[in-house]
């Protein structure tokens, strides 16, 4: 699997739809980090271009990797040790496309329905299976804005659970997204 | 659906392999309530013995049920709105009980492999779906204690990713058992 997850703090939306740049929430950084080293993901990038709020990831980094956290509790090492920081998409996208020689396919996900023709969850399984380079992009706050949908190859289906609400953290998205294109075929297992 | 979760914060194991109440994590109340409302959950309960720890679940629930964050953001509301607290196992068992008229099946998840024999998550998603009363446990911390499995009628299978590692937050292992047993059917729509 040649698969890597991005957390975007910018460019996304408020609750007033203005472009913001969103503050880090930590739990963020260590739920995905564990859900990546889980998933077989290479790597975790928290895209920020805020220089406090990259120093706070690498903080949060340092401490569990190289720092107390390190000897405190080694699997919370091994899964931050997945983290990037990285001042924006593109250089995200610049440094996948280094490693692997080629650029990463971008896919995206949002909570809402859009007109964009969608991939199922089994179709984009497929493609991770198929050792494509793919590079899934989650949002924070209110979510992506659209330019970052329409720089993106694929668009994933939104999450549908058993209502109609849409409304999960991005933790719960990640989680679930990545159990449904990495996870082991479980049902009838 | 008559499907309950709840989330532990007694008993269960610290770091150290004694048995302790944690300390609630408010990300957890958030996660698992959207969560909840998500999957067609009937409640979700958060138990705890402890009396300030019941107070400050309380006071997020007041916040956003009835509060400045009702008004701020009413899908939280809505999801909010399915969080129950409770001292103990036993006495959520006996609210779902006096509510269905029946007492819900217990099924616990645990990262590590047991002896006991497991239920799938086809098998326990089918369980599900014949609407059966089931009340799904987690454990924070370490983990739940050896007597909670004891009492449960049913042993889920553990979350496997894609590789071994199984240091996942509570909050991950729900968001991916919840979208397991109550998901629409994904990979082929």
């Amino acid at each position: 699997m040649r698969l890597y997850v991005g957390l975007l703090h910018f460019p996304v939306y408020n609750k007033n739809h203005d472009r913001i740049a969103s503050a880090i929430t930590t739990f963020d950084l260590h739920d995905c980090s564990r859900l990546a080293k889980t998933y077989g993901v290479k790597a975790f990038f928290v895209v920020t271009p805020l220089e406090d709020q990259q120093e706070l990831a690498r903080r949060v980094l340092r401490h569990w990797t190289v720092g107390h956290g390190a000897e405190y509790n080694s699997n919370r090492k091994e899964a931050l040790e997945l983290m990037r920081v990285s001042p924006s998409l593109e250089s995200c996208v610049e440094e996948i496309t280094r490693w692997e020689a080629q650029k990463p396919l971008l896919m995206v996900t949002d909570a809402a329905k859009r007109k964009a023709p969608t991939l199922t969850y089994g179709q984009a399984k497929a493609m991770v299976r198929a050792d494509k380079a793919v590079l899934l992009l989650f949002g924070t706050a209110w979510g992506l804005v659209d330019e970052v949908f329409k720089q993106a190859d694929y668009l994933l289906d939104p999450i549908e659970g058993y209502t109609d609400y849409n409304h999960l953290s991005v933790r719960s998205a990640a989680a679930i997204i990545l159990d449904r294109l990495a996870g082991r075929d479980q049902l009838d297992s």
